[in-house]
């Protein structure tokens, strides 16, 4: 059996990157509920992801949104972001929120809206260069509602098309990372539905284009660790966006639904070297705290990656690995089950005070006052949200 | 094998209320795009609704929903909807937009917000009474999100107090339709996620409650026309909401998504006698046209409604119940699809044209000017939508 | 927050039935494989129930299925199940496996095969006298394949009408219990298919009549603690059918598929009054061993309920009141995720020696013997299985 | 509006394979019920194929199973077909139902097992050059039933590695199929689950790798369509595998279950160019008629196939491109269904008769007497199953 102390180390490194909206309102599409000290500006978002690193050490990094995030000058909210202890990470695009993406963007019929789309992805990689950041993802809400209303096929030669376009602008130390997502916002068909379809695509393009697997983004019952460790296989699983569902894409806190299948692809993670120190794979977040206070809910966030990571690391994989090849069925599942089951929260509890952190992250985050503050502070305004 | 000419008196009957929802705005949680010509007003909307009758002869009826339709003399829309040849339909409440209800309505754990969402449906029911609606629907958007947020069970026995204190009030004429809903907005629970539990509440409740069966309501691969049997034998199908569903609940044009499934839905509510005269279910849309044109379709919506139930119709009952006495699965289910396969279209556009309507109700409508009439009309003011 | 010793008392009484066909080979329709050491008869599988009993102590019980465990003499059978310190618990019945139920048992259109079918159950009430069991389980595998092929309505007037003829037979201190499945046999229509339509037949009967909830027979998604809180609320809850599933009914080992949901499923249990002294709920397993040593499989089925059933009584209720009453959806949700998260497997190992069993029944059952005698004696013979 | 008499040059090349396996028993893992009549041979399987090619004139070639129709002489064999009219198909190998197969075959650890299994597909392909036929298909039953029990990732490299190994014999004009399943008879996890592992894999192999879409073999709510264009346009679609589901792998008639979607499926593969005369894609039935006459529910199936053939044919796709590229959603949406919802089995009845077929074969076969003449003429011996 492996032990907590010859796992510590490899959970020095570990960096989750939160997303910028994830301090922001949201909702779904029967109503967003607003909530006392949601951030007005990128700067407070920024702030209060810094929060979320402060208290946990877990979270280096805040990914961005544009044009959610959009300021006049990328340099400076990266020096904000800088002095606040975070860098600006991922870049995220955004084409399904103007009029002329209403039937497709990257795969429109149209060519001018093909350019308009090809353009703002531009334009991210021209902020990426600013903030310093290494990702470009793109998260495809095209797609159509009903049968007959696009030519599926057609489309997918369009995307591969404006995916070259850009592709071809991405930086040396720069990558695409491709998103695919089953369903939602269009509910007949998604333009890029699956792994396979990602895979493909950013296959098409070169090295620097990866996928991005949302653990959200699947059909029911599929078993998502396959996907992990055939993407790590073929040297193409760019990042995660982690998050939890017990139906559809519904971005609950990320091992809150089902933490036995995040303790199952955190262990393929490790199999595939992907919490290794070369390793290039960006953990994300990608969540909505629509009824639950947004900064305590990120911080349980990292912390159940966190503590799933452990436990993860913890399996004895020699022993498994023998147990597998001598086909015992049983005992290999104990050893599986038993990384599972040990409940890592009282070494990393210790862990953290080692390092000058909380023991307790979240209460201590509730007694720090910054909730308070933010709340009597962030009066007026309008309170960022997905727009 | 039945005639169309025998099953054309059984149509004649056919009454499918549209949502006075469906005219406005709507969309998902990531965007909901403006339409020219969309209404501002209630009137608006039932001016819309009164035109999809008016090209189909399908739509005598509209439903309300409280708040959305809020105006400050019913009596007064009344004479208007009448005036343009339909009625006002069910009362639709809602339980959901208000900050209160963050955590749970009809069921919520603070009695103040219980009695203050009692009150809206004690408010909806003195609506009906100008009205002169007969149903009062409920949909509950209540639930939870994460495991351990609320008590499922106490939740339940607090939902049957509320309800009942609602039925109390309704009149003799009137009914209480509850509905159900297997997720959203809620994403671990929901208060009445299934027909058995929304049957359990209105069983307690009395003879003049009943059960809402959306169709776009349920777990995937749900066999729903097993549901219509069931509560028409049980006496407690009170009202359809008719939509389509590839994934979750959709909300697309009904038929669209799995003709065959409307089929098998409207047989069964043939053999359960929900086509008679002396049937009180009630025949309802409940759809968003988030990228499509609302009024056109509605005008399908209502065309696929009826086409499918002449399909149902003319399915060879008698035969069918021999082959199966028989045993013989093959000749049954080929008895089945033969109504399924036999295209009443050509006979459905003769049987209008009888009546004095057009023979195709959408050509008849793009031809005739309303739509750039409320394009050139309708501008200024706030679209309508779900709020 | 709970301590261990505070619970042992609750453990004391569980329970845990084990189905004697767990014993015999099973498999897919493609291949059931056999393994050394199957037992041949009746008796086999009750000695290696009663093994299991001997070293988890969780198991004073075993299921009996007719014909599969068919004896001249079941008063003997009895007495040598009690003799080996197990009691023989719950019938269950088939009517899947003769020619005549191809299209139908207790809902066919025939009357002679409605009677065959009624006269097995009423046979199977014989033996219970015999074997002095309380509860005949009632799985329907009657369904359809094809739309058309059978009068699902007619099939549920018929199939009341031969329950109550069971009912009406079964003793006072007897239980019927239906079960209800999602799918399979039957592939497009099942006559039991939720428990909406077996708590509507069961409310029909009578007192006596049960639901039996199996946690492999849901749609993709269904919230199955939800049920489990809402039968107990009805008093209808007659037993459970414990298994894992990731996809369809794959009745693999329970808890092996999702912990967390058999541990949500086990707080309403404990929420609901199941765990009480005066509690009638049945804990049963029904799994396959398809590919896994079938009694260490069995042993650890019956462990992980014990270990779920410790985090699941460990979770401090009152705490969670408050927290929801607080409407603090993050704390709630953490109390309720520190019980599951408790590592309660040394204590459990204690708590067996204070009782004179072993402190880890999967490792001396290995190191017993008994597999090696079995798979040395039993041979030659027909392996038992599903006929 | 394209018309049936342009699409009838069309239909002309129209050839679906029958499975060897549809004329033997088949059924659950419940039971297997048996049927007068049933073929106990190859060549009896293979007369009841040529007869349902005798009726159809759709049905020219059958698909054979190794070793389930193992014979010692497959020229012989192949003499036999010919002379009734139709060749010898695709054969398909078998790794799951060898005891050594239990864990695995072409992924297992054991070297020696994975040469057995490789050897197997050796030896098919030594059928194949006796038979005449073009393509060994592999559908892998391997998996796992437990997390931990299998090194998902190990196992994908051993699969590699074996199929090349077997490509490596496959002749110049010959093909390797690789089906994907999503569950069954592995329940935690399959080695080809989707077809972006079928396409990886064959990618990897070389230009006669293909992947074969079985429509059963998908997770609930996948758009198969979408698939077929995206395989059709990685020139990778290799085959079909026909049938029909409500929940799992029910192998039910094709088009019974949705008929909407094998519409869908076959307008794809117009648009993809898979009924054009340079086309590869081969069209196979694989189905189980568990409970239905087996020659009677071929002689559906095909004709299934072709009457949704004529629809998707008959699809406007000029009209339907137009309304596409005008944003039309509701026009493109009404010509997509006006093909769909076009009867042409009046059509369909003429154009057999111009060609010396009958014009309802259902009909002419159940007149026929052959299925009496069976009954009288196969008694005794081993009827054919899964085996």
């Amino acid at each position: 059996m492996t032990t907590f102390s010859e796992i510590a180390p490899l959970l020095e490194g570990q960096a989750i990157e939160v997303p910028s909206w994830a301090y922001g309102n949201s909702g779904t599409r029967f109503k967003v509920f607003g909530t006392p000290g949601t951030p007005r500006t990128p700067e407070e978002k920024i702030a209060d992801a810094a929060t979320v690193h402060r208290f946990t050490g877990l979270a280096p990094s805040v990914a961005l949104h544009i044009p959610w995030d959009q300021v006049d000058d990328f340099a400076a909210l990266r020096r904000y972001a800088e002095d606040l202890g975070i860098a600006l990470g991922t870049v995220n695009s955004n084409t399904f929120q103007d009029d002329d993406y209403k039937l497709g963007a990257l795969t429109h019929t149209d060519k001018r809206i093909r350019q308009k789309a090809i353009d703002h992805h531009l334009a991210c990689i021209d902020v990426m260069d600013q903030t310093g950041s290494r990702d470009l993802k793109i998260w495809l809400a095209e797609g159509s509602n009903y049968p007959g209303q696009a030519d599926m096929r057609g489309r997918q030669d369009r995307l591969a098309e404006s995916l070259q376009t850009i592709y071809d602008r991405i930086g040396d130390d720069q990558r695409l990372v491709l998103e695919y997502k089953f369903f939602e916002p269009a509910f007949y068909h998604t333009d890029v539905p699956d792994w396979g379809t990602s895979y493909v695509q950013v296959a098409a393009l070169g090295e620097r284009a990866m996928v991005c697997l949302d653990t959200g983004h699947h059909a029911p019952g599929t078993n998502i660790e396959f996907i992990v460790a055939q993407l790590l296989r073929l040297g193409k699983l760019g990042s995660f966006d982690f998050n939890s569902r017990f139906y559809a894409d519904d971005d609950l806190i990320v091992g809150s639904a089902d933490p036995f299948q995040l303790f199952r692809i955190l262990v393929e993670c490790a199999r595939g070297g992907a919490f290794e120190a070369d390793s290039d794979v960006a953990f994300m977040l990608d969540q909505c705290h629509n009824i639950e206070k947004k900064i305590p809910g990120q911080i349980r966030s990292v912390l159940n990656v966190q503590e799933m990571t452990a436990r993860a690391l913890l399996l004895d994989r020699d022993a498994l690995t023998q147990a597998q090849e001598d086909g015992d069925v049983l005992l290999a599942n104990e050893i599986f089950m038993d990384a599972f089951y040990t409940d890592v929260r009282a070494d990393l509890a210790a862990w953290r005070e080692e390092r000058d952190l909380p023991a307790n992250p979240m209460r201590a985050y509730l007694e720090s006052g910054y909730q308070e503050q933010i709340e009597a502070d962030r009066v007026g305004g309008t309170q960022a949200g997905w727009n």
